[in-house]
C-alpha cells in the first residue's frame, strides 16, 4: 500500500519506502526509545516521527491513534523480555537447572539493563492508571508463568513469577547490594515441592 | 515567617496565611493528588498550586525546587504506606497471626486504593530514572523489613518483602482474579522455617 505522507515530500519519502517497507515496525521499535528516554507522557507522534525519521503521515498512516502506537510498543517490548526468559527456561533439563535458571532471570536478566527497567515500569505505571492495558501485562504473565509450568506445577509457578517480580523490583530500587545468598535461597524455598521434602534437607542434597 | 507571595495579592493570601498555618504541608499532600491524576512528568509548580489554591509565589517560597517537592511528596506517601504496614505486623502476636497479616497486607492494603497503586508505580518509574530518588525507596524497604523483622527472621522478612511486593503487583496488573488460596500457600511456604518441618506438617498443625 502507498504511504499517503510519501506523496507530500516526495523524493525522500519515496526512496524511504522503496529502501525502508519496514516502516511500520521501526516506529514501533522507536517508540520504545521515546519511551526510555522521556516516558510514556513524553511520546507524541511528532517526536516519534523525528527519532525514526519518517514524516509526520507515517504514523497517522500506520497507527490510528497514540493508543495503538503505545500498544503495539508495549506488547513487543513484553514479548522481547517474556522471550528471553522462555528461553532462559526451556534450556534447563531438570529440577536443579530449573531453580538455578529463576535465579539467573532474578539476578541478571530481567531489568538486564536500565532501558527495560524503565520500560517495565512505565507499562505497569501505564497499565495502573488505565485498565485497558492490562491485556498486555496480563498475557506477559501467562506467558512467563507457562515457561515456569515446564518445571513446577501451576501453583509454585505463581509463586515463583511473583518473587522474580518482587525481587527483581527490591534489587533495582535499592541502593544496597542485594546478596546472591537471599535470591538463591528464596528461589529454593518457594519451589520446595509438598513432598515431605524440607528446605534443609533439599540443601544438604547439593 | 512571612510569605513573601502574600504580599503581592494582599486580601485573599492574607487570609490565606491566617487560617492556613499547614499550607507548605498542604501543598506537598495536594502535589500527591496530581501525581496521582497526571502522573510525575504533568506536575508543575503552576499546576500544583492552582490545586492548592496558593499563589505561585508560595511554591517557590516553601521548595527551592521541583525535586524537593517530588521528595517530600514521594517520602510522605512511602510513610503512609509503611505505617499501615507496620501497624498491620505489630498487631500480630504470634507465628501464625503474623501469616495472616502479611495475607491481609497482600489481599487488602497494599495498593489498597487506584491511587495507592499509581502513586506506589509513579515513585518507582521515577527511582529507575533517576537514581537518586532511591534513598526513598530503600528507606520504605527497610522500614517493611524491620516490621516483617518483628516475626521473622532477617532473611525470611527479605523474601516476605519481595513476596508481597510481586503479588501485589500481578495481582493488580491482571485481568483474572487471583485465588486467595495462593497467596496464603505463597506466604506459608516463605515463611517455612527452617526447623525441619515441611509445608505439608505446617498445613496439618492449622
Amino acid at each position: 500500500m502507498p504511504d499517503p505522507a510519501a506523496a507530500l515530500s516526495p523524493g525522500r519519502n519515496i526512496s524511504h519506502r522503496r529502501y525502508d517497507p519496514e516502516r511500520r515496525d521501526r516506529i514501533i521499535e522507536v517508540c520504545l526509545d521515546v519511551i526510555a528516554e522521556v516516558g510514556v507522557a513524553g511520546v507524541s507522534h511528532r517526536r516519534v516521527a523525528a527519532a525514526a525519521d519518517v514524516p509526520l503521515g507515517s504514523m497517522t498512516y500506520h497507527f490510528t491513534s497514540m493508543d495503538e502506537l503505545l500498544r503495539e510498543a508495549f506488547n513487543r517490548f513484553a514479548h522481547t523480555v517474556s522471550d528471553r526468559f522462555a528461553q532462559r527456561m526451556s534450556e534447563a533439563t531438570n529440577p536443579d537447572e530449573a531453580e538455578r535458571a529463576v535465579v539467573t532471570l532474578i539476578t541478571e536478566d530481567v531489568f538486564g539493563s536500565p532501558r527495560d527497567l524503565v520500560l517495565s515500569h512505565e507499562l505497569y505505571t501505564l497499565a495502573a492508571r488505565e485498565a485497558a492495558y492490562r491485556d498486555i501485562t496480563n498475557a506477559w504473565m501467562s506467558r512467563s508463568r507457562a515457561a515456569l509450568e515446564l518445571h513446577f506445577d501451576p501453583l509454585t509457578a505463581v509463586l515463583v513469577d511473583a518473587l522474580i517480580e518482587g525481587l527483581t523490583i527490591h534489587r533495582a530500587l535499592d541502593i544496597e547490594p542485594q546478596d546472591p545468598e537471599v535470591v538463591i535461597q528464596a528461589v529454593r524455598r518457594v519451589t520446595a515441592s509438598d513432598s515431605g521434602r524440607t528446605d534443609s534437607e533439599r540443601l544438604r542434597r547439593r
